[in-house]
Parts: C-alpha cells; structure tokens; sequence
C-alpha cells in the first residue's frame, strides 16, 4: 500500500521531518512517498498562508492515481484544504488534525493541542468544533513561529514544553496533541518527559488512511464530497479546472 | 464612500447583475465599485470551486486602498475566502451569507436559506452554524447549477420558487434568504409573490458595510486576524506573498 | 427617514445621550427622535426593573406611526422588551445588545460585553446565547451603577477601564462592546486609549435601522411576531389592549 | 404549608380550573390560595400579552408575605414573568412549563409538549431550550385560542387529541405535556385514552412547591435573582417601585 | 406511602446517613425503606466501581413491588444505573444527581456540584451535560475518598469547605450541590456557615419521587425504558434474566 | 500483535460472525483473540442487558495481560462498559460504536446508523451524541431482533434494507453504519448492493486498536480513567474487586 503524505508548505526540510514521522508509524508494507508543494508559502501561519497552500496541495493530490497511491494525507495542522481535497479525490484523504484528535478520543476524555502562534488558535479551535470535540479538547498556543522549530538556537522547544506543562496543570489535560507537523520528531522524546500520551498528528493521520484502505472505504461521493463539476477555469488558474486537473494524473 | 464589491466566481454577466443590486441597495453618496475576478472557476459550486476562487478574490481586494475602496463585499453566497480576506484588509470585508444571516435574524426568528446546488447546501449548512443560527435558520437546495439562473430557456426560476413554497411550509419559514448572488434580481418579484420578507445577501452586505464605515471600524487585527506575516511564497503563487501582493495595491 | 430611539428608562439625561450617539450615527438624511418612556424605572438594572419598562416603552412605540417613524430602537442593553415590540409594530424594531454583537461579528472573532453591574450579567449572557454567539462573546460587569456613570465625582469610569484591560488580557478579546447605552459617549475616547475596535450598540442599532429600512424589510408576521390578537386587558393596563393602544398612533 | 398560585390571565373561570388542579395535586397538609391578576390581559398568546401580564402577576406575588405564604407558582404555561418574580420574591417561585418539564425528564428521554396557539409555540422552544431540554422535547401547537378551551361548542378538545396523536406518531413521544393551564383539567381522561404519562403543569409545580419549602430551600440572592435595588420609578408605574410594592405586602 | 431508598454501595454505616436524609425529608405520610446493596463496592468512586454496584441495586429495586414500595431512589450521585432500573421497574425511579440539579435549577441560575473524588469529576459533567446543564452548573472535586467523610480524624470536612469556598468564589455559584450520598447529614450545617441555598441530593429524591407518586406519574414503557425482553442469562448472573429477577419480586 | 475481542453477550455463534469480520480486517501480523463472555444476557437490546453484560465483559477483559493482548475490542455496538473497562485495562479498549463512527466522519459528512431494536437506537443517539456527532450522524432501528439476524427464516435482513434506503432517502445519508456486531458479515454485499460506503464496527474497531498500539499508545490514566482504587468488593461480585480481579490475569 502506497501512501501518498503532502507537506502543503513549500519547505522540504519541514518534509523530511514529516516522511521521517509518517515512515516510523506506517506499517512494514506500507510505503510513505513524502512530497513537498511546488506553490505557495513556505510555512502556513494563519487565514491568509492557508488558503495560498491549497492550490499546489491539491496538485500533488491529482497525481495520486498515476502515483498508485491509495490514500493522502495532507501534513499540516490546519487540514488545510480537506474539503475540496476530499471532492477531488478518489482516495481516502486524511487530515492530522482530524486524525490526532480522532485517535486521542480513544484514549482520553479530556486532552489539550499545544500549537505555534496564537494566530492558528481559532482555526484549530473551530477545528476542534467540527470535529466535535470542543467540550473535550483545548488548543494553546506555544507562540512560536512555525520555522523556529528547525532552527537550532532557538527556544521553540523550550517554550512548548513549558506550555504542555500549563495544559497538564490548568487544563487538567490526560494527553497532549502536537498542534504543528513539524513537531512530529518530538514526540517519543516528550512522551517520556511528561509521562502521558503525546500524539503526532502525522502518524495518526498514517494509521487511519491504512486503516481506511484495509477496510475498502473511500470518501462517500454522493453528497458534500461529490466529484467537481466540470467547467472553464479562468487566468493564473485555468489549469486547475477539474477536467485539467484530471490529466495530469493520467499523464503524470 | 466607495465599497469594492468582488464577484469572485469569472463570470462577468453575473457581476453585472450584482452591480445592479448592489447598486439599488446602496445610500446616494456610496459608489459601488463591482470587479469579476480574473482568475478562477466560472461558477462557485462545492469545496472544489471555492478554494481556487480565493487567490482571484484576494488579488482585488488587494487593490482597494488603491482604488480608494472602504469597505469590501465578497459576492458569493459561501463567503469564499471570508477569514483570510479580513486577515489581508485593513478595510472591513463582508460576506454577502453572513450579511444576509445577520439582517434576517433582526426581523424572523425561523427562516431558510435557499441556494442552487445539493452540494453547496452542507457548506451553508457549516456557515449557518459558524454563525450561530442553526438553530433558527434551515437550507434548502433547488438543485440548479448556479448559472442557469440566466440562461433563459431554464426551469431554475420554477424550481427556486417550489422550494420558497416547500420552506414556507414544511420549515414554517418566516422569511427566506436567497442562497445564490445570482438571484439577486428576483429579490422583489419573490417578495410580492411570496407576501413575506425575502432577503438579498448583496444587498444585505452593502448595508453592513456601509455602517460599518460608518461607524468607524475595521477588522479587529489583534487575534486571528492578524496581518499576515511576510514570508516567501513560491512557485505559480509567488506574487501573492503578503509584502509582494502589497505592493499591488501601491502601484495599481 | 425617520427613527425613533426609546429609552426605556425614565432618565431623561441618559435619552441627552443617547440621542447624541444616534445622531452622531445617523446618515444625514436619517432624523432620529429620541424620546423617553413616560413611566417606569430610572434605570435598568436586573429583571425586575426590566419588566416594568416595557408598558412605557410600548406605549412610546405605538406612536412610532403617527410619527412618521420608518424603524424605531431600543435604547437599552437588555434589549427590554424586544419579543413584545416585534409583535406590536409593523415597522422593524432594533435591540441595541442584539445591533452591536451582530455588528461586532463582522470584525472580530472573540469579543467582550463589559456592562455595568453583576445582576445585569447573566440576563446578558442569555441575551448573547440567544443570538448564538455564547462561543465567541464573553460578559464583564464592571460593577457599577448604571446612573453613575453620569455622576461627576464617581469611579465608573476607570472601573469600565480595569475591565476592558481584563477583557483584552484574560478573554484575548479583539474587541470591547459597550454593555450599556448610558456608556456611548465614551466609545471614541476608548477607542483611541485602547486601541481595539469598540462598539456602542446605540450607533450599531440606528445602523441596522437604516439598513433594514433601505432594502425595503420588516418583522416577518407569519410566526412569533404575529400582530397581537385583540382583546380586553383589564385594569390598571386596560389601555394597553392591542386594539386600544392602536388608537394612540392613530390620534396621536 | 400555603401555596399562592397566580392566575397571570385576567380570566376568572380559568382560575377556577387551576385552583381545580392545584388543589388535587396538593398534599392535605398544603392549603392552595389561588387568586387572578387584577390587570391585564384575558388570555396570555404570545409575547405582547406575555408583557402586559407581569406587572399584575408581581403586584399578587407581592402580597405573598402577609398572606403567610411559602411559595408561590405562576400558573401560565409561558412561566410569565419568573425571572422578575424569583428577584422580588424571598420564598421559591415555579413556572408550570418549567415545573412541567422538570417532572417528565424524570420519566422518559424523548416527549412533546401540546400547547394551544402557533404563536406560542416559539416562546415555549426557548423556554424548552432554555430548561436544557431541546435535545428531548419537541413543541406542537393545536392552533386553538386559549380561551376556547372553556366554550362548550368549540372544537378545541378534539384537536388537542388529534395533535397528542401525532406527537407519539411522528415524534415517537413518550410521554406528554399539556402546554396550558386551562388544560388541566383534562389530564386524567387523556392519560387513559392513550395510555401514556400526561403531565399537567399545575400539579408539577405544586408538587415542586410543596418539595422545595419542605427541604428548606428558596431563590439564591446572590446572583441574578438579587433583591431588587430600591429606586424611583414613574408614572403609571409608578407604586410597583421595589420599595413601594413592598409597602403592599407589610399594608395587605 | 413508602419509598425504596436503594444504597448502591455496600457499606452500611452510609446506608444509615443516607437513610436520616431521606426520613428527615419525607413527608409526614412517607415510609422510608432504606436498604444496602448486597453485592459490589463498598464505595463507588469511578466508573469500575459503578458497574458492579448495578447488579445489587437491581436486585435490591426488584424487590420493590414485593416491599408495596411506590418509588425507588438510588443514593448514589452517580446515578448508578439509573436507566436499566426504569426499564425494570414499574415505579419511578429517582437518582439523587438529577433529582438534585434539577430542584436547584429552581432557585439558582449558576451553582456548583462539589463531589469526593476527582474520578468522579468528569462522570459527574456528564450527567450533568445529560441533564441539560452545562451551561449552568460546575463540577469541583474536593480530592477526598468516599469513606473518609465517615472518618472521625479525617480533613475531608474541611477540604470539602474550602472547595465549596472557591466555587462560591471562582465559580460565582449562587448555589452548592453536595454530590456525594455521604454528605447528606452536613446540608444544614453548611447552609448556615456559608449563608448560600445547600443542596444535598437524598433529600431532593425522596421529594421528587413523593411528587410523581401524588401525580399518578411512572416511568413511560414505550420507548427507551421499555420492559426488558425476557431472554437467558447465564453463568453467574443467570439469576438476573428479566422474568428470573421478576419472581424474586413475587417470593419476596 | 494480538487484540483481543470480547463478545459481551453469551452467544457463541455471534462471537464467530465477529470473529470473522474481525479476523477479515486485521492485518497479517496481527492475531485476533475472539472470546464470548461467561455469563450475562445472550443478547444485548436495551439498557437492563446492558448493565449486565459488564462484569463478564471485564472478566475477561482482565486475561488480556496474561494472554500478551496489545489492545481489546468491545464487540457490542453499545460500547458497553467502555468506561470501566479503560478504567481497568492498561491497554487501549476500542468500542465498535466509537471506532465505527469515528472512521465514518473520515468519508462522509452525513451518515445514518441503522440498528436492530427501537430500544437500542436512544442509547445509540446518546452514544453519538457523546462522540461529539449529532450534528452529522442519524440513528434509526429496524426494529428487529439481534438473534434474529442469524435465524435462517427470519425476514431481519429485508428489514435492515429497508432501513437503509429510507436513510439514503430521508436522511440524505452518505455512508451507512451497521449498527449491531451481528450484522458484520453483510458488510461487503450491502456496499455493493447500495453503492455507497458500509461501515462496519468491528473491522473499524480493529483497525482502530492496531493504530494506537502501533503508535505506542495507551489509554490516559490521570484523569477519568485512573486504574481502580484497591477496595473490598462484597457478596456475588465479590471476585471482582479490583485487586481479586487483577490476579485473574496473573494466575491465568
């Protein structure tokens, strides 16, 4: 089984964390094909970065049959672009957010997401919402910039750690959510630090798509999820229009 | 006072008939400034359609301190891109669903929206919810594409007016909100015939932006939607990084 | 077009301002008449004195048509009477809360109610769940009179301003909502101390009025706010009668 | 133990009926004073009525005191006035839809409320809603004026049962509510006819009366239901200031 | 009338609090028989405790009909089984949670539930949430063992104050809710010391079930609470099937 | 890996059918541990099975360290006795509702769970309410027997198709949830019978297991679901004190 793991930012070395996270957690005959968005931001922090990540998203996403994937899952915190991914797709697709608070359901009844920068708070809190778990689940924010979490002086680390401690203490919080891909590498390490459930949304996201492939389902189309309709699509993005769209998995 | 009012969908016709109702709505000394975006979908129906008609969306309103714009009306029913159009303005922006929602709860305490397509209904329905009106406010789809509202020779006028009569009934609709910018010139017709409130989202979004200038606010930038932060964007989407589409509005 | 604001109060002072918030928020072809209920309370603090304005301030709305009156407001924060005014007039009819929240949810995503005092809270927090915005909007007291805020010598105001600080920290409020029309002369200067959009929901109110006036709509009467069915009333409040009060507007 | 129940309608004959009620319902310790509003209107339909029956619904409860009795029920379906009266009041006050409710929840998950008016039938859903009781109880009306209920000709009863039918049809009720108090006297006959609980509000609000007092517990004065603050009011009004109407209960 | 007063736990010293609570709290006219569990727990802190306290309550309620019991109260504020006793009984059946959120919905707005264990926090919100009370009523958890209220040196009346102190403070209760059957003796006490309405659940069940009794009210059987399917039971509960459990009844 | 598979109810041929669909999903490293419970109701439909089918399903929840369990499955779609078996266990416990309806959100926005009796489906709605999907997810029953399903004559799976096309129809559902363990075995031919996604609990629930044990995870035990207190169990269930019940495991 082939999953598909898009990285929706424009840094490759965020994309190596990610393939190394999605790798650990896919099973022995699962193969994980990490790709990077060839458009946009080079880190989503907010409204504004997330829209601009959806387009080259769902580029790689439309290559997924001609790649043999079975599922995708779309690497950043926001779910950027589920909903018109799912339409697009013929395969599963699998948010981390949805995925990590999904699995942490299972495992705890009250449990807090510690995110970069207060700017992504209410989005994930309206996340959360959708989801259906916001009288189960707080989000934090650790403010810090999504990139600083590469950089080696920086107190990234630092500052989420003392923000997980808060959720534990006035949240009463039974596991913590890591609210950014890019902290994937962190979790075995914050695990036993804290000595409660830390989950990565990269590997839980991993886990449900082969969960959902070996069970045969795939997203319902006959209703939100419908195929697009084809139509013109104008300018800068005509080659986006759902039939063009469409080649390029059929040529690669 | 000048509002920018965007069509974001790339039909130049149906923003000739948002002009015109924008125009009607509008106070003597506003100017309505009504733009089609130039890239994009030729019609918004479903998640697909909408995310790719954001970058188009964003790139006019980008030019309103340019144009002298005050206040900006994004004219699609599904507030394409609404969040990340407030985290990009300083001017206030509105959508024409929220501005619609909003003025009929002032007036009816049940009421259904009715929109074009089956796939657009559950969007709304996510909308109606983030607005806090679930509770109050039903939608309903006639199952029409969006633009046979104007082509002549369609059953979509029939069919939305079965569906005001299905809601009236079935939902004890006190009012009805017309779910599509495209119907926006059948707003009085449908009243009289109807004898009871119907709302315009077009014109209901002029109004608000309207007092909103006004009164002398703008977005609030100290939480979600906050100015987003400049940094690289790359690829097809490098000009929409947020210092380089600033300077779009600098030139013109 | 002409617009009645009714304070529901007896304080003929507290009309002095609001008056001079409606009209300093009026279009210029808007005249707002502002008049004061000729019995009840002096101020409005808490349920029972709430109930006790309302036959005052139905009495002044009956008269809303002889007047010209093409929209009329309702001056006081816990939107006294609102239901019962929707149901008596056939022209629209604003609650000053329910005017500056929904204004407020076009700028902001999180914001805060600071009103005067403690008993006064939860009727706003009702109020605020109602209009379903509970998730979005906090509510501060700030434990104060409401006519001391007219009183030279007392503390209200930096007792309002320790609170909109409290609000902007603790609640990560982007905006201040004024929770009390005897407050709306202060919204410039908190505007320009705090530097967060604040809202007076006199302005928001006459605003609404304007615009639900322009586009031509009313309060839906198929539902809730069906005309009242005339019939005796008995009495001390025999002259209230539907049929009865009827007669004010028409002889004036 | 002495329970004032008040008939917030003007109507005399209904007053019988719920004294009818009250007085079954009541232990043999437990004396039943029940009296009408001197002021206001004959019936109570929706929410203008609703206004203009609380002044003399306070004006009764006032007297409770020097009546020497310990509790008091406000025997209009719509719980009239119960915020106003648990503030003027220092012994407990039930609402019949509120005591209604709280009884049923006791003995079935899902049940429908039957009232009399269309127009009534919102206020009570924000009531239900209000109670916490959305999820569980649905509100029908059976378009019959309140007062019908009492006209040998009318048809009143016979569409009270078609409704009733139709709530254990369609909305798989239960159990069911009698959403009037000039229904009370039919809740034997129907319990028997359909062979499911019919809950008379009456009988569950002196039975939560009778509980309350006996456990020693009244209205908490510490929050929203505090005493009201003693203050001028005008006019018309001008004796239901709080200190004045307290005068009424020491005078008798 | 007589009142089966069920201890779900096996510890008959609580059975003897618990059975003061409830004889203080009846009606002159009331038998209270209050019986221990013979099987299970001797304390039931958490959700393993309370699975194995159901099958003694069970058989204890199976004995009603035997026993001319007219009503059944659980005395356990987890409302331990409280659904599969309605679908056994014939009678009400009552637990002391819901008996005592919903009497003090009648005189607070805002109140709080103050529990044993912090274990028994988060079963308790949700009861609370079934109940319809989020909105309204807390839960604190004084972090003290169920039994060590029966402790003479123990600190857990001092730890209870000191919560019952902070929600009066953080909390802004109006009102406290003892949530823990072995409370019941401190209700008085507390009322005076802390000057605010106590609410202790016992007492509020036997009221509540003397009130259905007196109203001809039982459990509906047409839905959730049907009669259960007569069908084997095996192993060491075959003596629980239904029509086995039902001759226990009959034998006595 | 091996995850065990309790069958809570007593029939050995329903552990076989979920045996099967359990043994079908699981991965080849995987080992699946079908086992039936020792004592209890041969059939859970209702509240009063329910309670009883918990000591036999911990039972032999409790052999899962002694017999190397990674994870356990509770096979019965009521999630019976999911709390107290995640309070007992130290390794993850998956319900089938849960698991089912949580893989179901990843496809679909609206889907239906259809079930057996009309006494499961309220349970079922609280069930669905708790996992936080009301808003997405119906329940209906099609009103027949669990055993039924394995009767040869019986007409249960006309009546499950029934079911099912009146919530493609009614519900506009867009994936159908089995909502009975002995249902598992249709899985396959209903999808392609109806077209859309059939979700099956027991493969979801295994799927499920193998994730979180695979991503290291277990279940949270700060809060909620802290390991049981040490404490005397009495009588019948004496065996199943916390401490007796661990040894279980140690002796085999």
């Amino acid at each position: 089984m082939r999953i598909l793991v898009i990285n929706p930012n424009t840094t490759q070395s965020m994309t190596a964390t990610i393939a190394d996270a999605a790798t650990r957690a896919a099973s022995c005959d699962t193969e994980i094909l990490a790709v990077t968005s060839s458009m946009g931001p080079v880190s989503i922090e907010g409204y504004y970065d997330e829209v601009f990540a959806v387009p080259g998203l769902l580029l790689e996403l439309a290559k997924a049959p001609m790649l043999g994937a079975k599922a995708a899952v779309i690497a950043c915190f926001d779910d950027t672009g589920l909903d018109a991914a799912r339409a697009l797709a013929d395969i599963p697709v699998i948010g981390i957010c949805e995925a990590a608070v999904s699995a942490t359901a299972f495992i705890a009844q009250r449990f807090t997401i510690v995110t970069t920068m207060e700017r992504s708070r209410l989005p994930l809190e309206h996340l959360v919402h959708r989801y259906g778990m916001s009288a189960r689940c707080n989000v934090r924010a650790a403010d810090i910039p999504v990139l600083s979490l590469e950089e080696p002086g920086s107190n990234a680390r630092e500052r989420l750690r003392e923000e997980i401690s808060l959720a534990l203490k006035q949240d009463r919080a039974e596991a913590i959510v890591l609210g950014c891909a890019g902290m994937a590498d962190l979790t075995a390490e914050l695990r036993s630090e804290f000595g409660v459930p830390v989950i990565d949304g990269v590997a839980a996201a991993v886990k449900q798509a082969e969960a959902l492939v070996s069970m045969g389902l795939s997203t319902a189309k006959r209703g939100a999820y419908a195929t697009p309709i084809a139509k013109p699509y104008r300018g800068l993005l005509e080659a986006f229009g759902p039939e063009r769209l469409a080649t390029v998995s059929a040529d690669g």
